[in-house]
C-alpha cells in the first residue's frame, strides 16, 4: 500500500510507461502524487481510447483525499447540477425549523416539484416527523453439519449473556459503533445472524461490516460455525427486500402533515378528495397488483438527489424507495398526508460527506459532521429527507388529481355544449 | 415561462428584492440571465441559512441550457469523482470490444471491485451479452363504471385495430418513438393500461409520458374511462415491483462468462466452487429467506455509479437492481457466471446526457448521442453496463469466497498445531 | 400395473403376506379386489400402528374408481361437515339466479358469515361478475448452452409459425385442451417456458402436464433446449408467487357489489364510511406493510371450503388466495365492494369431481360435469365461488366495523358519565 | 343461542314452515334436534334448488357436536378418499420413530409420490427435524392522531412492563395460552401491534382472537388508541406475506436427510448431481424469477392432503406452502435434502380435530389431544409433517430429475446409431 519507497517519475516518463503497459493504470498513484496521477490516467485513458475529455478534468476535488477513501482509478469528477427546494418546515426531534433542502438532479421538473411540496408543507404549518427505529445492520451466513447444530448455534446465540459478549467485544474495538441485537434466521443447513447496530451519525456500512467481521471471528472460534460469506444478503444492502421494508434497516421515518383543504384548493388546484383518490388507485392499488414493495409516488427522486448531493451512497435508494404513501380525508374536510421510510440510510460523517461540495450542502442542512450527542445529525438529516419525500408525493399526487380534475371540467364543459 | 418582457434588474437591486421576498426564489431566472440567477439565488440562501458555500460555485456546467431542462432553482453543482474500470471486453451485439467503465462514486473500493471483475472477464476471453426485450412502459390508470364495463373496456383495448389506431396516433405526434403494446390489468373499479413503446436511444420516460398523455386523451374522448392518474404505479416506475422484474421494463439483459477454474485461482484466489458455494447461499438462499426481488450481491453499485457518471437518471437504480447472478460450475470444472437484469434503462440522449462531463463519459463508451440505426447507442451503453454488473459481482463473490478460502486454510493450519 | 395375471388370494392369507411384508403396502390391489384392499391395508395399519379405527372405514366412496385416479394406499375417508350458503344472485354472463354454495368445513362461524354475506349481496340486487381471463399454465426449465443460444431459442418461440405449429400438435393429441400462448423468460442459462392452455371445464393440470411434455419433446427434438423439468415453478402451482397474482393463472375473475347505505346500516350494523376504513387499513395497509400479495380479510377460507365441497384441488387455495378487496364510499354514500381474484383454479370435470358426495355439490350449483359450450360449467362455477368470497369479505369487514363501532359508541357511553 | 325455550315442532310442520319462508333455513336447530335439523335443512334445499342429494346424507359426524363449534347451516358431509404414505422414520425432539401419515386426496398419484419418499427417507436412516419458533399471531390495527401519538404508543408497548402487565391479564383469562411478544410496526397514523403466543397444543386461532381482543380492549382504556380491527393483516392469516416466510408463524420447523448416493440410484433412478440441479433451477432459480415466497416442488400438496386427514384448517396451507427446499451434492458425492417451514400451523386440540374421521387420523400419528407437558403432541405432528414435507420433494424433484435422465440417455441412444 505504501508508494513512500517508490521513486517518483517525472511526468513524460511515467506517461510512457503506462502507455506501453509497464505500469498499470491501477497503480500510477504509486509513481507520482495524487493529482498528476489522476491526469496522466486521465491522458493515457484519451490515448487509449481515442478519446478527448473537455470536462471531466474541471474539479476542485482534493485527489490525494478522495483517492485514499473513495474511488480508484480516479480520472477526474462528474458534476451534477445543484436545485433547492423551500424553505420546507419541519417539526422533528432533531430537526425542527425552515430549511432549504439541496437536490443534485439532471431530471427537469424534480426540484420545482418538490418545492412546491414544500411550499404547501411550510403553509400548512410544518411536517411532523419521528424516527421510529436506528440501526444498521450486517448478516452473515454460516453453514452447519446439519439441523441439529443450527438449533445448537441459534440457541447459543439467543442467550442473553452471548449477545452481552459480543457487546463487549465490540465496545473494544470501536467507540463509534455499538451492537444492539441479533435476528437468527435458519435455511436447511445455512444460518443467518442479522446483527443491528448503532452506528450514530455514521450511515455505517463499513463500521457494522468490520464489527461483524470480528463477530465473526468470535463465533467460528467459539462456536465452530463455518462462516460463508460476510454477507448472506440478509442485511439486505442495496437490494429491494420485504425484510427491510417490513424490519426496517437505517432509519425508520415517519412524516406526516395535515393540508387544509384551501392550501390544497389554492396551491394544488384540487381537492382532498381528489388527492385521496388518486393515492388511493395509484400508491395502494396499482403497487399492491404491481406486486410491489413501494406504494409511493416517486420518493426514490428525493431520496437520490438529496443522497447525491450530500455526500451519502446513492444505491441505497434501493432500500429507500421502500416507501409507503397515505393520503386521507379528515373529518374536517382537510387532506392528511403521511409517508413512512422503513429504510432509509443516511450518515454525516464518512462516506462522501467529506468532500466539498457535499459538505456545502450538508452545512446547508446544518448537518455536517458528528451531532450532539452523536447521532443527532443524522437524525435530523432523516427527519428533513422524510419530510422532502412529502413534500415530493404531495406535489405529484397533486398535479395528477389536479389533472384529472382539469379533465373533469372539461368533460363538463364539452358536456355543456 | 416568458421572461423577454421583463425588466432586467442589476444584480444588486436584484438580489434586495430576493432577500427581502419581493422575487421569489424560483422566479429569478425571469429578471437575469441564468448564470447570474444561480449566482443570486446562491448568495440569497447564503444570507437567509447563514451559511457560506465554498465548493458549489465551481462547475462548468451550461446554467443557461440546464435551468431549461435538468434543473430548477439552481445555485451550483456537486462534483463527484470520477473513476475508470477496464479494459472490459464485451461481446454483445452492440458492443463489441473492450471498454473503460466510468463509474462516479463516493464509495472507495468499488472501482477496485469493478476493475478486478473486468480484468477476469477480460482474461476470460469477455462476456457473451444479449438483450431480450427493450420496452419503456407507462401505465395510467382509469376508474370505470363497474366490472361490466371493465369487461368491455378490456375487449376493446384488446382489438388488433384499437392498438393499431393509438400507433397510428403516436406516430403522428412523434418519430422517436413507437407504441409496441398494451396490457391491461383490472382491479375492481379501476384499470390500468400498461403501454410499452420502443423509444430508441432515449431511456424515454419523457416521450412515453406524453405520448400516453394523447391516448389516455383519445381514450377518454373514444371510449369513456375515466382517467384518474396518468400513471397509475403499474408502470412500475422508481419503485421495487414484481411486475418488473418479471415482464421487464427498459432494456431485459442477460450477461454471462464462463471463467477459466486457473483465472479463478490465480485473480480471484478461490476455485469455482467455493464461489458456486457463496452465491448459492447468499445471493439464492439468502436473498429467497429475505424477500427479495434482488438476486445479486451488489449490482445497485455498478448501475448507480454508472448512471451518475452518464448522464442516466440515478433512481432508476431502484428497478436496475433487480438483478439475479447464477455461479455454477461447468462439467469442466470450470465457472460458469451470468447476471440477467430485467429492468435495465439507459439511454444516450436526453436527460442528464447532455451536460458536459456526462458527455465525456458517454464519449468514453462511444455512445453519444443517437445511434445508427436508432436505438443503437442505448443497446450499446446496456451492454456494456451489463457486463459491468457482471465484473462487479464476481469480484465480490470471488472476495467472500477467497476470504472463506483462507478461514478453512488458516483453520487447517491451527489444526496442525 | 397389471393385476389380471395375479392369482387372488383369500383374505386371510393375504392379511397375513402383508403383515409378514410378504405384500407391501401398495400392492394389495395387486392380489384382490378394491374394496378388499382398502380394508386389508387399514386393518394391517391397525395393527403395525397398535391403533384402532373407528371411523374412517365409514364412507360410500367407489373405492374400485377412486383408487384408480384419485388416491392410492387408501384405507378409507375423512368427513368433513358440509354446510350452506346462500341464497347467493349472482349476475355473470355464465352464473345468473340465486344459487346455495356449499362448504365443507370446521372452522366453527365461517358458513354463518358468508351466509350473512351472501344475505347482504342478495339484498343489494346481487353480484355481478365477469371473468377476465381463463387459462391453465404449465412453465418447464430449459437449460441452454448460452445467451447467445438464449436468444435464439426465445426467437424461435417467438415466431408466430412455431406457436401454430405447436398448436397443432396439442389438437391431434387432445380435444379437450387448446395451446393459447407461449410466454418466455430468461435467467442466465436457463429458459423458462411459460405455456398458457384453455382447459374448457377442466382444471386441467392434469391436461397441461401431458401437452406440455409433447411440447418438451417436440423443442428437444426441434431446436435442441435440454429439459430440465416439465415444471420449472413459473407455471406458478400452489405456491405463492407474484407472477400469478399479475399474469393471472386459471380464472381471473372480479365480483363486484354495490350494497346501499341503508342495508349496511341494517344488515351489518355498520356505515359505509366505517367499512371502508376497515378495509383500508386492513386489507391494503396491512397488506403492504406486511410484504403480502393477497389484500384481503379471508378469502382463502372460503375457497378451500367450496374447493373441498366441489372435488377441486385445495391446494390451489395457495393462489387461489391472491385476492383484493376493495371498498369505496360512493357520491351516494352507498358501498361499493369487489374481490378481484387473479388466479382462481376450478373444474367441472377430473380430479375429485366424480366422488359422490362432491358431485352432489356441484350438482347443487347446477354445474356438474362438462358445460354447454364446454368450458361453460367451469366458468359458471367461478363465477359463483368469486361471488361467495365477496360474500365472505363483505360479512368479516362489516363484523370488524361494526366492533369499532360499538366501541365507539361505548366510548361516547362512557364518556356521558 | 339456548333453543330450550323454543317448542319443538314435528318435523312436518317445521319442514313447512322452512320452505314457506317462516323459518329461515339458519334458524332450524332452535325448532329441533340438530340431527333432524340437518336433515329438513337438506331437503329444503333439494326442494328449493330442485336437485337430489344421493351421498351427503351419508355420514357418521355427530351433527349434535359440530353443529355447536365446527359447522353452520349443516347438510350433510363431504368425504374425501385417505390413503397413508409410510412408514416414515422421522427423528426429532418430539417424533422419534417410523410413521405412517395420513393423507386426505383426491389428487391422484399424491400419496404414491409421498410414500416414495417415505421409503427413501426411511431407508437414508430417516429425517432429522428441529422446530426454531412455535409462536401463534395476531395483529390488531389502530388508529392514533399522530405521529407522535404513534411513537409514544410504541414506546409505551416496547416497556417491559407493558408487557408483563398485558402477559399478567393473559394468564387470568386463560391458562391454554401464553403472550410471548409484542412487535410494533407503524405506518402513517396506523400502528399494527403483532402478538405472538404460545397456544400449546393448540393451532390457537382462537385463543389469541379472544386474548388479542382483550388486550385491545386493555389498550383503548389505559392507552387511548382507537382499534380499528381485531386483525390489521399483519397476522398474517391465510394470505401469502413475506412477513410469515421472514418472521414466522405457527411453527417454524426445518427437516433434512443426507441420501447416500447408491439410494438416489436405486430408489430415485437419478443421481444426486441431477437432484441438485434441478432443485436449483426449478425451485430456486424458477421461483426466485417468477416473484414466489415458495421455493418448493409441492409442499402444498402434503400440507393440505394431511391438514385435512387430521382437522386441520386447510387454509392455513396459504402460509403453510412458504416453504424452501434445498438440495446439495455433499462432499462424498451424498444428496443433502432440506425443507425450512416457516409457517405451519397444527394444533392437536381444537378446531375438527374432535371429530370422528379426523381423531382417527390423529390416533394414527399418535398426537389426539393434549401432550405431555402441553405442546408435545402438536410439536410432534409439526415434525412428522415436515418431515412429509421432505419426501414429497425428494420423490417429485427425484421424478423430474429421472425424466430428465431418462431423456439424455434416449438421445444418448439415438446419437449412436
Amino acid at each position: 500500500m505504501e508508494p513512500e519507497s517508490e521513486i517518483k517519475m517525472d511526468e513524460d516518463e511515467l506517461f510512457e510507461k503506462i502507455t506501453s503497459g509497464e505500469v498499470s493504470l491501477r497503480k500510477i498513484e504509486k509513481y507520482t502524487d495524487a493529482n498528476s496521477a489522476v491526469k496522466l490516467r486521465r491522458k493515457a485513458i484519451e490515448k487509449t481510447s481515442n478519446v478527448s475529455f473537455e470536462y471531466i478534468q474541471n474539479h476542485n476535488i482534493d485527489a490525494e483525499k478522495v483517492t485514499k477513501k473513495n474511488i480508484e482509478n480516479m480520472i477526474g469528477a462528474v458534476q451534477i447540477p445543484l436545485g433547492i427546494a423551500g424553505p420546507l418546515k419541519v417539526k422533528g426531534e432533531y430537526a425542527d425549523g425552515d430549511y432549504y433542502v439541496p437536490l443534485a438532479t439532471t431530471e427537469g421538473a424534480l426540484v420545482a416539484s418538490v418545492n412546491r411540496g414544500c411550499s404547501v408543507i411550510t403553509r400548512s404549518n410544518g411536517a411532523d416527523v419521528r424516527i421510529f427505529q436506528d440501526v444498521m445492520t450486517r448478516a452473515p451466513a454460516f453453514k452447519v453439519e446439519n439441523v441439529v447444530r443450527a438449533q445448537e448455534f441459534v440457541e447459543w446465540i439467543k442467550k442473553p449473556e452471548t449477545l452481552k459478549h459480543m457487546q463487549d467485544k465490540i465496545s473494544e474495538i470501536t467507540s463509534h459503533g455499538e451492537l444492539i441485537d441479533i435476528d437468527p434466521y435458519v435455511l436447511g443447513n445455512t444460518v443467518y445472524l442479522r446483527f443491528s447496530y448503532d452506528t450514530k451519525d455514521a450511515m455505517g456500512m463499513n463500521m457494522v461490516t468490520i464489527a461483524t467481521n470480528t463477530l465473526v471471528d468470535l463465533i467460528e472460534d467459539e462456536f465452530g460455525a463455518d462462516p460463508i460469506s460476510l454477507s448472506g444478503n440478509m442485511c439486505t444492502d442495496k437490494k429491494p427486500a420485504a425484510l427491510n421494508s417490513i424490519q426496517g434497516r437505517g432509519k425508520t421515518v415517519v412524516a406526516e402533515i395535515e393540508i387544509p383543504k384551501k392550501v390544497v384548493e389554492d396551491r394544488l388546484k384540487s381537492t382532498p378528495e381528489e388527492m385521496a383518490d388518486v393515492n388511493y388507485r395509484k400508491n395502494l392499488l396499482g403497487s399492491a397488483r404491481a406486486g410491489s414493495l413501494g406504494y409511493n409516488a416517486h420518493a426514490a427522486n428525493v431520496i437520490v438527489a438529496t443522497n447525491i448531493a450530500c455526500g451519502q451512497d446513492p444505491a441505497h435508494v434501493v432500500e429507500g424507495s421502500n416507501v409507503i404513501t397515505t393520503m386521507e380525508v379528515t373529518k374536517y374536510g382537510d387532506l392528511y398526508c403521511s409517508v413512512t421510510l422503513p429504510s432509509l440510510l443516511v450518515g454525516t460523517v464518512g462516506g462522501g460527506t467529506g468532500i466539498g461540495t457535499q459538505k456545502d450542502c450538508l452545512n446547508l442542512l446544518g448537518v455536517a459532521g458528528s451531532g450532539h450527542p452523536p447521532g443527532a445529525n443524522a437524525k435530523k438529516m432523516a427527519e428533513i429527507l422524510a419530510s422532502a419525500v412529502l413534500a415530493g408525493e404531495i406535489s405529484l399526487i397533486g398535479a395528477q388529481a389536479a389533472g384529472h380534475l382539469a379533465r373533469a371540467h372539461a368533460e363538463l364543459g364539452r358536456g355543456s355544449f
